[in-house]
């Protein structure tokens, strides 16, 4: 039970700082307006930074469902708690994206861009084509899990409290690198969570929550996330071996 | 005594180099003149890391109403220290305005929207609506808190001096992400000492100090403060409980 | 054995992050297009941070052979392994390229600016002048080693894993200050590998790979690398002698 | 002699880098031309960084008058070393400024505003009011060299080499918020050296070196040093005396 709180309240954090800076850069008449890819990317990875903090010692905050399985893959959790850290996320995600709402709702009232609005829930493609979509978020996702599981080998001594601030730096780099197609979900719940609550809030000129690429940012990143950790389990002992 | 002149001290400098950042994006004709959202965050998230390293190990600096209300009701302080925690802020931030402006007369003397000249003071809505204006000042506030007693949780193992970074990248992070509507004050001093600091200069095109909304910055922290403390202290039994 | 896939793996990440940065700035309809210097900068520098976290502590990350060249200068490896360092670099540059154009594919369909595709991949002289393009990737690169030496330095005390962030915060550094005239190569493996990569790949509006500008992020880099290992080498005994 | 040279290669490093950004951002074709603020901030921060790695374990790492003169009346240097200090500073200033035009030699060639040309070398007012910009400079030298005693007070244990990040932080923080009217000098050495050197390089376009202004950023901030200094000593009694 404690997992799957510690992952929820983790994933709401990381939703309501992640999501909101989203919200701050696309809706109308806020004090971020149009700031910029290095305020989303920062934003995204200082969340990332928060969350970890406050329930990394607890669950491991994992965060996403990729990791989750990456994490699995290695032998890391037991194969009964995976569905509980993966839904914990879910409605960690859910719950963060309301809360992003309920800071922002008066520039949800005045904006009128279904599309921006959908993109302070969950991701959408710069140019729709789902092959290509998905191997940008297994490519981000393996690059993801990857740099988590080597920021953490124990060789690296992270310590003094600096792992958090690392995992966010990792994020932020995803995005300003590999962000460009698909908005980097890298993250199944971090997705469909707040693509839910998109669906399911009253919000003045919403559009369609676009379940037809909902798949993706699903698909990709689980692919991503095992790809990523059977990777650094295949090279290791190849790397570590003279 | 030390803990008045530590809190006052700490969060003078808090607001020279908060304030200050706002005085150089809005105000005329400065070298980081109209230079965005990315700046006006870092440059508040720096000023919280350099107040801490001033006066953390004195006085733990809080800096700010909102946290000492927070550490009280995790009992961390005495009652008796409160209001001498909560005058020292509010005299520091009053004094850190009064440096600001002397660092920026002549650009006060040149710039000509009152409402820019009271930005460089206090924190204004970006859409006028005081009961939303609050929700969003709480969920900031309680996001701060929260994520300052995470951070420190003796479980994160902080050490060799990272903690005061840590604390400037979670307020980089509010900024970023639920700045949008507010300008996030999330604290009671830094709006309302400058704000009076904004009443008595002599500023040549300075407009009203909009008292009418300077309860918001005040309520809504101090409910988010004591929100965000006891969900912190509600939450981390159910987390840590198998 | 382990050497050369450490520095291959270790760069190719390098270059998936870091011309993955170029990439989503100047293609089209990316979601971080034209947003600037500092993006390119700081996803380079993360770029280091994440590649250094993966492989420093395996083969110690060169990930570059001007680096390799300097190491070798310093007596860090043995002469043998000077070559494997430098052929895993480049492999891994080349395989990390082939990356970048998987990951933004439907970009480089739709740009049609050969300059700025070949920009994804490697620098170019901002002013076409071999001389003087060389004395800033020589510069540049002293830079890089002078500085890597440094930080590594045992009187630093890096520990916590706070070696590959400072590492990154060098070369985002260099970006800022060293990079306006050329691009800041700085490394061979860097711009060789996917100057190749280029070359090979079928990428509708491409140009030429321009080869002949290929050898000064070839020539600069290695003699600034040897530069600023001996201008270390020979300070250092000075420096600490009173 | 030691003192002497770890100075003047620290201060060469932090104006090669310094000015670097500087020269990036305002000289014509350059591929960080206009890139604002952020970039110029953030580039002083890490040349400071930088900086300080290289020599800080040596001398120290005061890299600049005001800070020199602030140690010396902390007790913290023997009288007969100040000038030595200085001195170093000044021509490691020097020294940096010709690698920094050495660097970026083709743009200087090309660019035709003399003002910018000059801007690369040392500071100059937004608006020119010399006991103002003296105000200026002295209030961001006292913050400079208040932090930088805060910062290295052992209460912080300050560790695992992240001083020199955390100073850097610093110095970014000071140009973000206090920058805007002068451009932060806070140092005699990094403008004094640099204008020198723009008086003797053979620069095509360049114009006169404002030498009616260099007084201010040589007397303003070794008043804001001792200022800052002296309030540190009179404070911390007061401050940790219950």
């Amino acid at each position: 039970m404690n997992i799957f709180l510690s992952e929820m309240v983790g994933t709401m954090l990381l939703i309501l700082l992640g999501d909101g800076v989203v919200a701050n850069v696309v809706l109308k008449q806020t004090k971020g307006g149009s700031s910029g890819w290095i305020v989303i990317t920062a934003g995204w990875g200082f969340a990332v930074t928060v969350a970890v903090y406050a329930v990394g010692w607890i669950s491991g905050a994992h965060l996403n469902p990729a990791v989750t399985l990456a994490v699995w893959l290695q032998g890391g959790i037991p194969s009964g708690m995976v569905l509980v850290y993966m839904l914990g996320q879910l409605v960690g995600a859910f719950l963060g994206a309301i809360l992003v709402w309920l800071t922002y709702k008066r520039h949800y009232d005045v904006s009128d861009d279904p599309g921006l609005i959908l993109a302070t829930f969950c991701t959408g493609p710069a140019i729709r084509d789902y092959k290509w979509n998905l191997v940008t978020e297994i490519i981000g996702t393996a690059m993801l899990v990857f740099g988590v599981l080597a920021i953490f080998n124990s060789h690296n001594g992270i310590a003094g409290g600096f792992g958090p601030y690392a995992v966010g730096v990792l994020v932020w780099s995803i995005g300003l690198s590999l962000g460009g197609p698909t908005g980097y979900a890298i993250n199944p719940a971090r997705d469909l969570g707040p693509r839910i609550a998109h669906a399911l809030l009253p919000i003045k000129n919403k559009g369609g929550s676009d379940w037809s690429y909902a798949w993706v940012p699903i698909v990709g990143p689980l692919i991503g996330g095992a790809v990523g950790s059977l990777l650094y389990k295949f090279l290791l002992p190849l790397l570590t071996t003279p």
